[in-house]
């Protein structure tokens, strides 16, 4: 029998099983090609087309390329989670605390095209994406009430969408959640204690050990994390040491899209494009000075249920050991 | 547009989004019809059915009726996440930590019969699978090194299962899941301020409240919590204020099997067999004296995907108003 070992997030200290004995080969991960379904070039079904432009509710902002055709846009979420007339104010309710529904809900649709997936685009064409969430996230976290932007993607239906048409979203909110409240109480512990960056730390200790790296370019180092949650989890990581997505230099930019095609590019090769998450864990709005923060991107593919034991303890139980999972990646021997 | 509403777990201080705009009828839901395999009362190919003991690598313990007849049976799991042989002691890799996988991983097979689940149990099957996590909690938390025990079941393959003969299972750590120290670190400042058990509080609230209570015995109330992070989430919730599972009287126990079987039985009838995932929620093992803790079981149905604002963020955003959902358990309306 292979025994488990239980390694910690450097980050947030959390633990995670990695338990070699539930181990299945990459190869048992990948959707059937049956299984997938080719989508068309246009839908004439889907919202987001072109041509269906009357059945978007309003167009906040476009994107367009020199010859003026639209790479990006942005739209309102028809079902918003949060709406901009919810009041922040606290309400009591017996014992309880309850507040208006206070945000914004966006949808960027990222590609005219229905079947153009990230890690399939153009530099220009996924650069149109980064230039499209750092535009929005600047806007919302601009405005007076919003105390945290988050931007992420949802991609397929086991990662909780059912829209095909590539597309990413971005919620503010008036409140900072507990994982952002948490994450950051732990980076500043760790700053406290060893006077540096926890972020830092770890880019620098996986560019160095090379093992569970996938890619690197100028700006960033995308790597599979020492104590991943979940199979193929990958951390895009910037390497100047910064709290604020929203800070981003132009250039920054540019290395972010081809580092997000690359490692969106390399999961649906590898893996027969796999259902995932990916999020932007950024500081809080009032902490975007932050210098003890450190801002990434977390891609999380779907390709397993958190069950019972999971939820009742938070610790993940992850079958595969990150050094492989990033050798494979990397297309290195067979498994 | 109807607007949303953010409340507050009283026992964790997360927010939780209600979002009617997102909202689903119960009945959409519900498994079509179509899609339920009605399973034999005895699959020659289950490893738990009778006749199959050979495929078992060891029985840990039984229940038996009063006719000798096995109600549930304990057995190791066959791919553990963690075993008795890990070591404890940390070490370093690099940066990181690590330590070895020690713990125990065990099944409980519920039922010799293939298709009965828990909800439509008798009082004493049901009762058989209390004594049996009762036996096995103890025996577990007696060991030397185990720090916490998860008892936990999984229903339908979105909770994450795919063996179909009914069972639970408990997970025996070396070490506190962060969820359990930050449950437990926020009944003691609520302690601390109010001079109060939080979940007694909660408790009385929604006993007096009534508005989400499904149903309720003489040790337990059965209800949809008032931030509920999921629809049709429930918690069954001892009347009797002890912070370890394992110190529940005879009485109690059957009050419990009671309400268990009640809650399920429910939840099956009303959202036609959802899958679900059930957690005990206990202190961790030396703070089972602890005044300040209150134990009790969370079923979290898997009606929903949670997405990337989930994952970043940990806000849920939950469709539907937990007195909504109460009513319609309650059988009360059409919606």
């Amino acid at each position: 029998m292979k025994e488990s070992q239980v390694r910690q997030n450097k980050a947030t200290r959390q633990w995670v099983i990695f338990a070699p004995e539930r181990r299945r080969r990459p190869t048992d991960f990948m959707r059937p090609r049956e299984g997938r379904t080719r989508e068309p070039e246009h839908d004439p079904d889907c919202p987001f087309c072109p041509g269906n432009e009357g059945r978007l509710p309003d167009i906040i902002e476009e994107v367009r390329d020199a010859r003026g055709r639209w790479l990006t846009r942005v739209v309102p979420n028809k079902f918003p989670a949060l709406t901009p007339t919810g009041e922040l104010a606290r309400s009591r309710e017996g014992i309880y605390l309850a507040m208006g529904g206070f945000g914004h809900h966006e949808v960027i649709v990222e590609t005219p095209l229905h079947n153009l997936q990230p890690g399939q685009m153009s530099e220009e064409e996924a650069g149109g994406i980064v230039r499209t969430y750092l535009s929005r996230y600047r806007v919302l976290t601009e405005e007076e009430k919003t105390m945290m932007v988050i931007v992420f993607r949802n991609h397929g239906e086991r990662a909780g969408t059912s829209l095909r048409h590539p597309h990413s979203q971005l919620i503010a909110t008036g409140m900072v959640p507990h994982h952002v409240r948490w994450r950051e109480e732990e980076a500043e512990r760790y700053f406290d204690e060893w006077g540096r960056c926890v972020f830092c730390d770890i880019l620098e200790f996986e560019e160095r050990a090379g093992l569970r790296v996938v890619l690197a370019n100028a700006s960033f180092l995308v790597f599979v994390p020492y104590a991943a949650e979940v199979p193929f989890e990958l951390w895009v990581m910037p390497r100047i040491h910064r709290a604020d997505f929203g800070d981003m230099s132009e250039e920054e930019a540019r290395d972010l899209a081809s580092a997000l095609r690359g490692a969106l590019g390399i999961l649906h090769r590898r893996l027969g494009d796999p259902d995932y998450n990916m999020v932007v864990n950024t500081s809080a709005r009032y902490r975007a000075g932050e210098p003890r923060l450190h801002w990434y991107v977390q891609v999380r593919p779907r390709l397993l249920t958190a069950a019972g034991f999971e939820i009742g303890s938070g610790i993940g139980i992850n079958p595969s050991l990150p050094e492989d999972d990033a050798a494979f990646l990397r297309g290195e021997g067979k498994q």
